[in-house]
Order: C-alpha cells, then structure tokens, then sequence
C-alpha cells in the first residue's frame, strides 16, 4: 500500500492526483492489473471525471454546493458538516483504475480526482496496486 | 465468499455492518489485500462512512428523503418505489476496503454501513476478501 | 482486458450489458473472483439496478433530469454538458462484481447498465476479470 498527503485550500475543492496515482503505480511495478484509489476521510471522497477543462470542475462544484447546501433544517449534527459527509457517500470513497502495460487505462479526458468538501484540512489518500490473477 | 443477513426495521435505515466485515476477514486469513462488500439487491445500497455521532446517518437519510421523494409526479413503476432505486444507483451497489496486516484500514471516524431505502426487509449482504497478488 | 462497442441513441439513456459482461467472464474462463465493469468516459457511467421493469430506468432518469438539469445558471464549460459530467461522478465510472462457479453473483432483479448522459455516441466498455487468490 502506498500513502500520500495532501493539503488542501478551500472548503469544497477537488485536486486532481493522477500522478500521484502513477508514482504510486511505477513504484509497484505491476505491468497488468488494477489499481484502488481510497480516501480514508468522511468528508472527502475519489472521483473520475474531466481534468482537460477546469470549468468542468467548477460547474461540479457549483451543481454540489446548490443541491446540498451547507446549512439546511432538520440537520441535527454538531460539527456543521452534514452536507460533507452527504456529498461524500454519493461520490464514494475510492475509485478503481485497470492497468495494463504498466500504466493506468484512462479514457482520454478522464484523470483522478481527490474531493475535498470540508477543506481546508491536510488530506491522507492510499493506492493499492494488485497484479491481475488469472 | 462469506454471505451474512441482517433485518431492517425502517423504509429507510442505515445498519452499520462493519464488525460483520471484519469477521469475515478474520475468517479468510488474509493478512493483506481487499475486501469487497457487495449488496445483492437493487434497492439498498453499501457506503462508509461516519460511525461516531449518529446524527451524521439521520442528516445524510433527511437529505436523501427530501432530494428523492418517495411520490413524484411522473414516475411509471408500478411498485412505487423508483426512489429507493435511484437512491441504490446514487450511493452504490458496493464498497471496497484495503487490508493490511489482516485488519481492515479505515480512517479513524469510518465505518461500513448497509443503505436500506424499501424496509423493512431481509436483506443479504456478499464479502469477498483476496489476497494481494504482487 | 476485455473491450466492447456499444452505439447509444439517446441524450440520456441505460443501455444493459449484463450479457456482454458474462461474455467476457465466460472468455476469462475464471471459475471464482471478481469482475470490473470499466466505463473510460466522463460523460457516461456504469451501474447495476433492476433489469425487470424497464419503468425503473425510465424513473431514474427521470429523477436524474429533473435534478441536473442540462442548463443551469452560473455553468462556464463552454461544451455545455456539465449536468452529464456530474450524473457521471455521482453514478460512478465503474462496478465490481462477484463471480462464484463462472458465473456473476447478481441479486434476482439486479442486471449492469452503461450509463449514457451525452449521448447519441459511439461508447467503449472494459471488463477485467480477476481470479480469487487467498
């Protein structure tokens, strides 16, 4: 298992780890397998998508941040971050990647992206690199 | 394949099952790996979660119940539970946790939660634990 | 690795492949171990849900269209398909599936979709087939 830190800057922000994933990846020298991507946070969460156009993200986060907003009635939890743990869970906390070759099967606009909806924090992410059993 | 069943009491429940996990990944032996917990219906879900304050689960259920109405005008499934489908397909049919030194590694506030949106009901849940082929 | 093609017709549309995964499962000759449905596209997502009454992936959508919409104010990137790219993180770009006896470990309703939210296209599908090891 690899780890990696991260820091984030803004409350809700998704930062994108793809080469982080591949470090992680080049270092296990596995050549045909698959690769899992795990947030070890209940505020934060892994996701696929965009990383050629950075207004993908920002449309992402807008969309989030209207459809669970960060105060809301009936909300019952303490620490004031429901609509964290919320956006967490419909996101997920890990992604799976397929490698083949020795590098990661990506579409060609896909990358990785670490989410973080209660930032700033210093974020922790683990990559799990299996060879392919057959 | 380790296969356990719990009861629900609610329409709309989350169950934490991960003490379930762990006892089947203590029954695999498996000292490092993945473990995959797979949820054989198609209106519940698997997530992770926080397990600490329990007002965290009745925030996230508040903010699914209000999001994804049990009635809503134009919905044809004669069952009348379209909501509990779209919630499952939202949060997910499964979750998967790494494993090192045969425990499961979760963040220090996660927990694994069975998502019941149709209850109460009987319900199955799949563990599948592999080793890490390097 | 296992590729398909498949040719949606829709903006918005669930196309099953449940069939076309036990294709590539049955190639794999892989008698026990798990199976990942890969979707390589960031408009578009893969998920299992109920393949009994077709009314339930009509309500899905439904739901999905009425809480995305395709415009919104304040959306920048400039292709116009944010709403797709969301319904893509929120759905997800994979599924993992169980495999016992060579074949797939579906709940009685349960069948795989591909996901299109920008479509008419032509899509890729990968499957990777892994045997258990323990």
């Amino acid at each position: 298992m690899f780890t990696f830190e991260l820091h984030t800057q803004k409350r809700n922000e998704f930062v994108e780890i793809t080469d982080r994933v591949r470090h992680a990846l080049k270092q296990s020298r596995v050549r045909q397998g698959s690769c899992m991507v795990y947030c070890p946070h209940t505020t934060a969460a892994i996701t696929i998508n965009e990383n050629a156009d950075p207004d993908v993200v920002h449309d992402m986060l807008l969309w989030l941040e209207r459809a669970i907003p960060h105060v809301q009635p009936g909300f019952r939890h303490g620490e004031g971050n429901s609509d964290s743990h919320i956006k967490a869970s419909l996101v997920g906390s890990s992604a799976t990647l397929l490698i083949e070759e020795g590098s990661l099967v990506l579409g060609r606009w896909q990358g990785v992206y670490f989410c973080e909806f209660d930032g700033p924090r210093t974020r922790t992410v683990h990559v799990q690199v299996a060879a392919l059993s057959t």
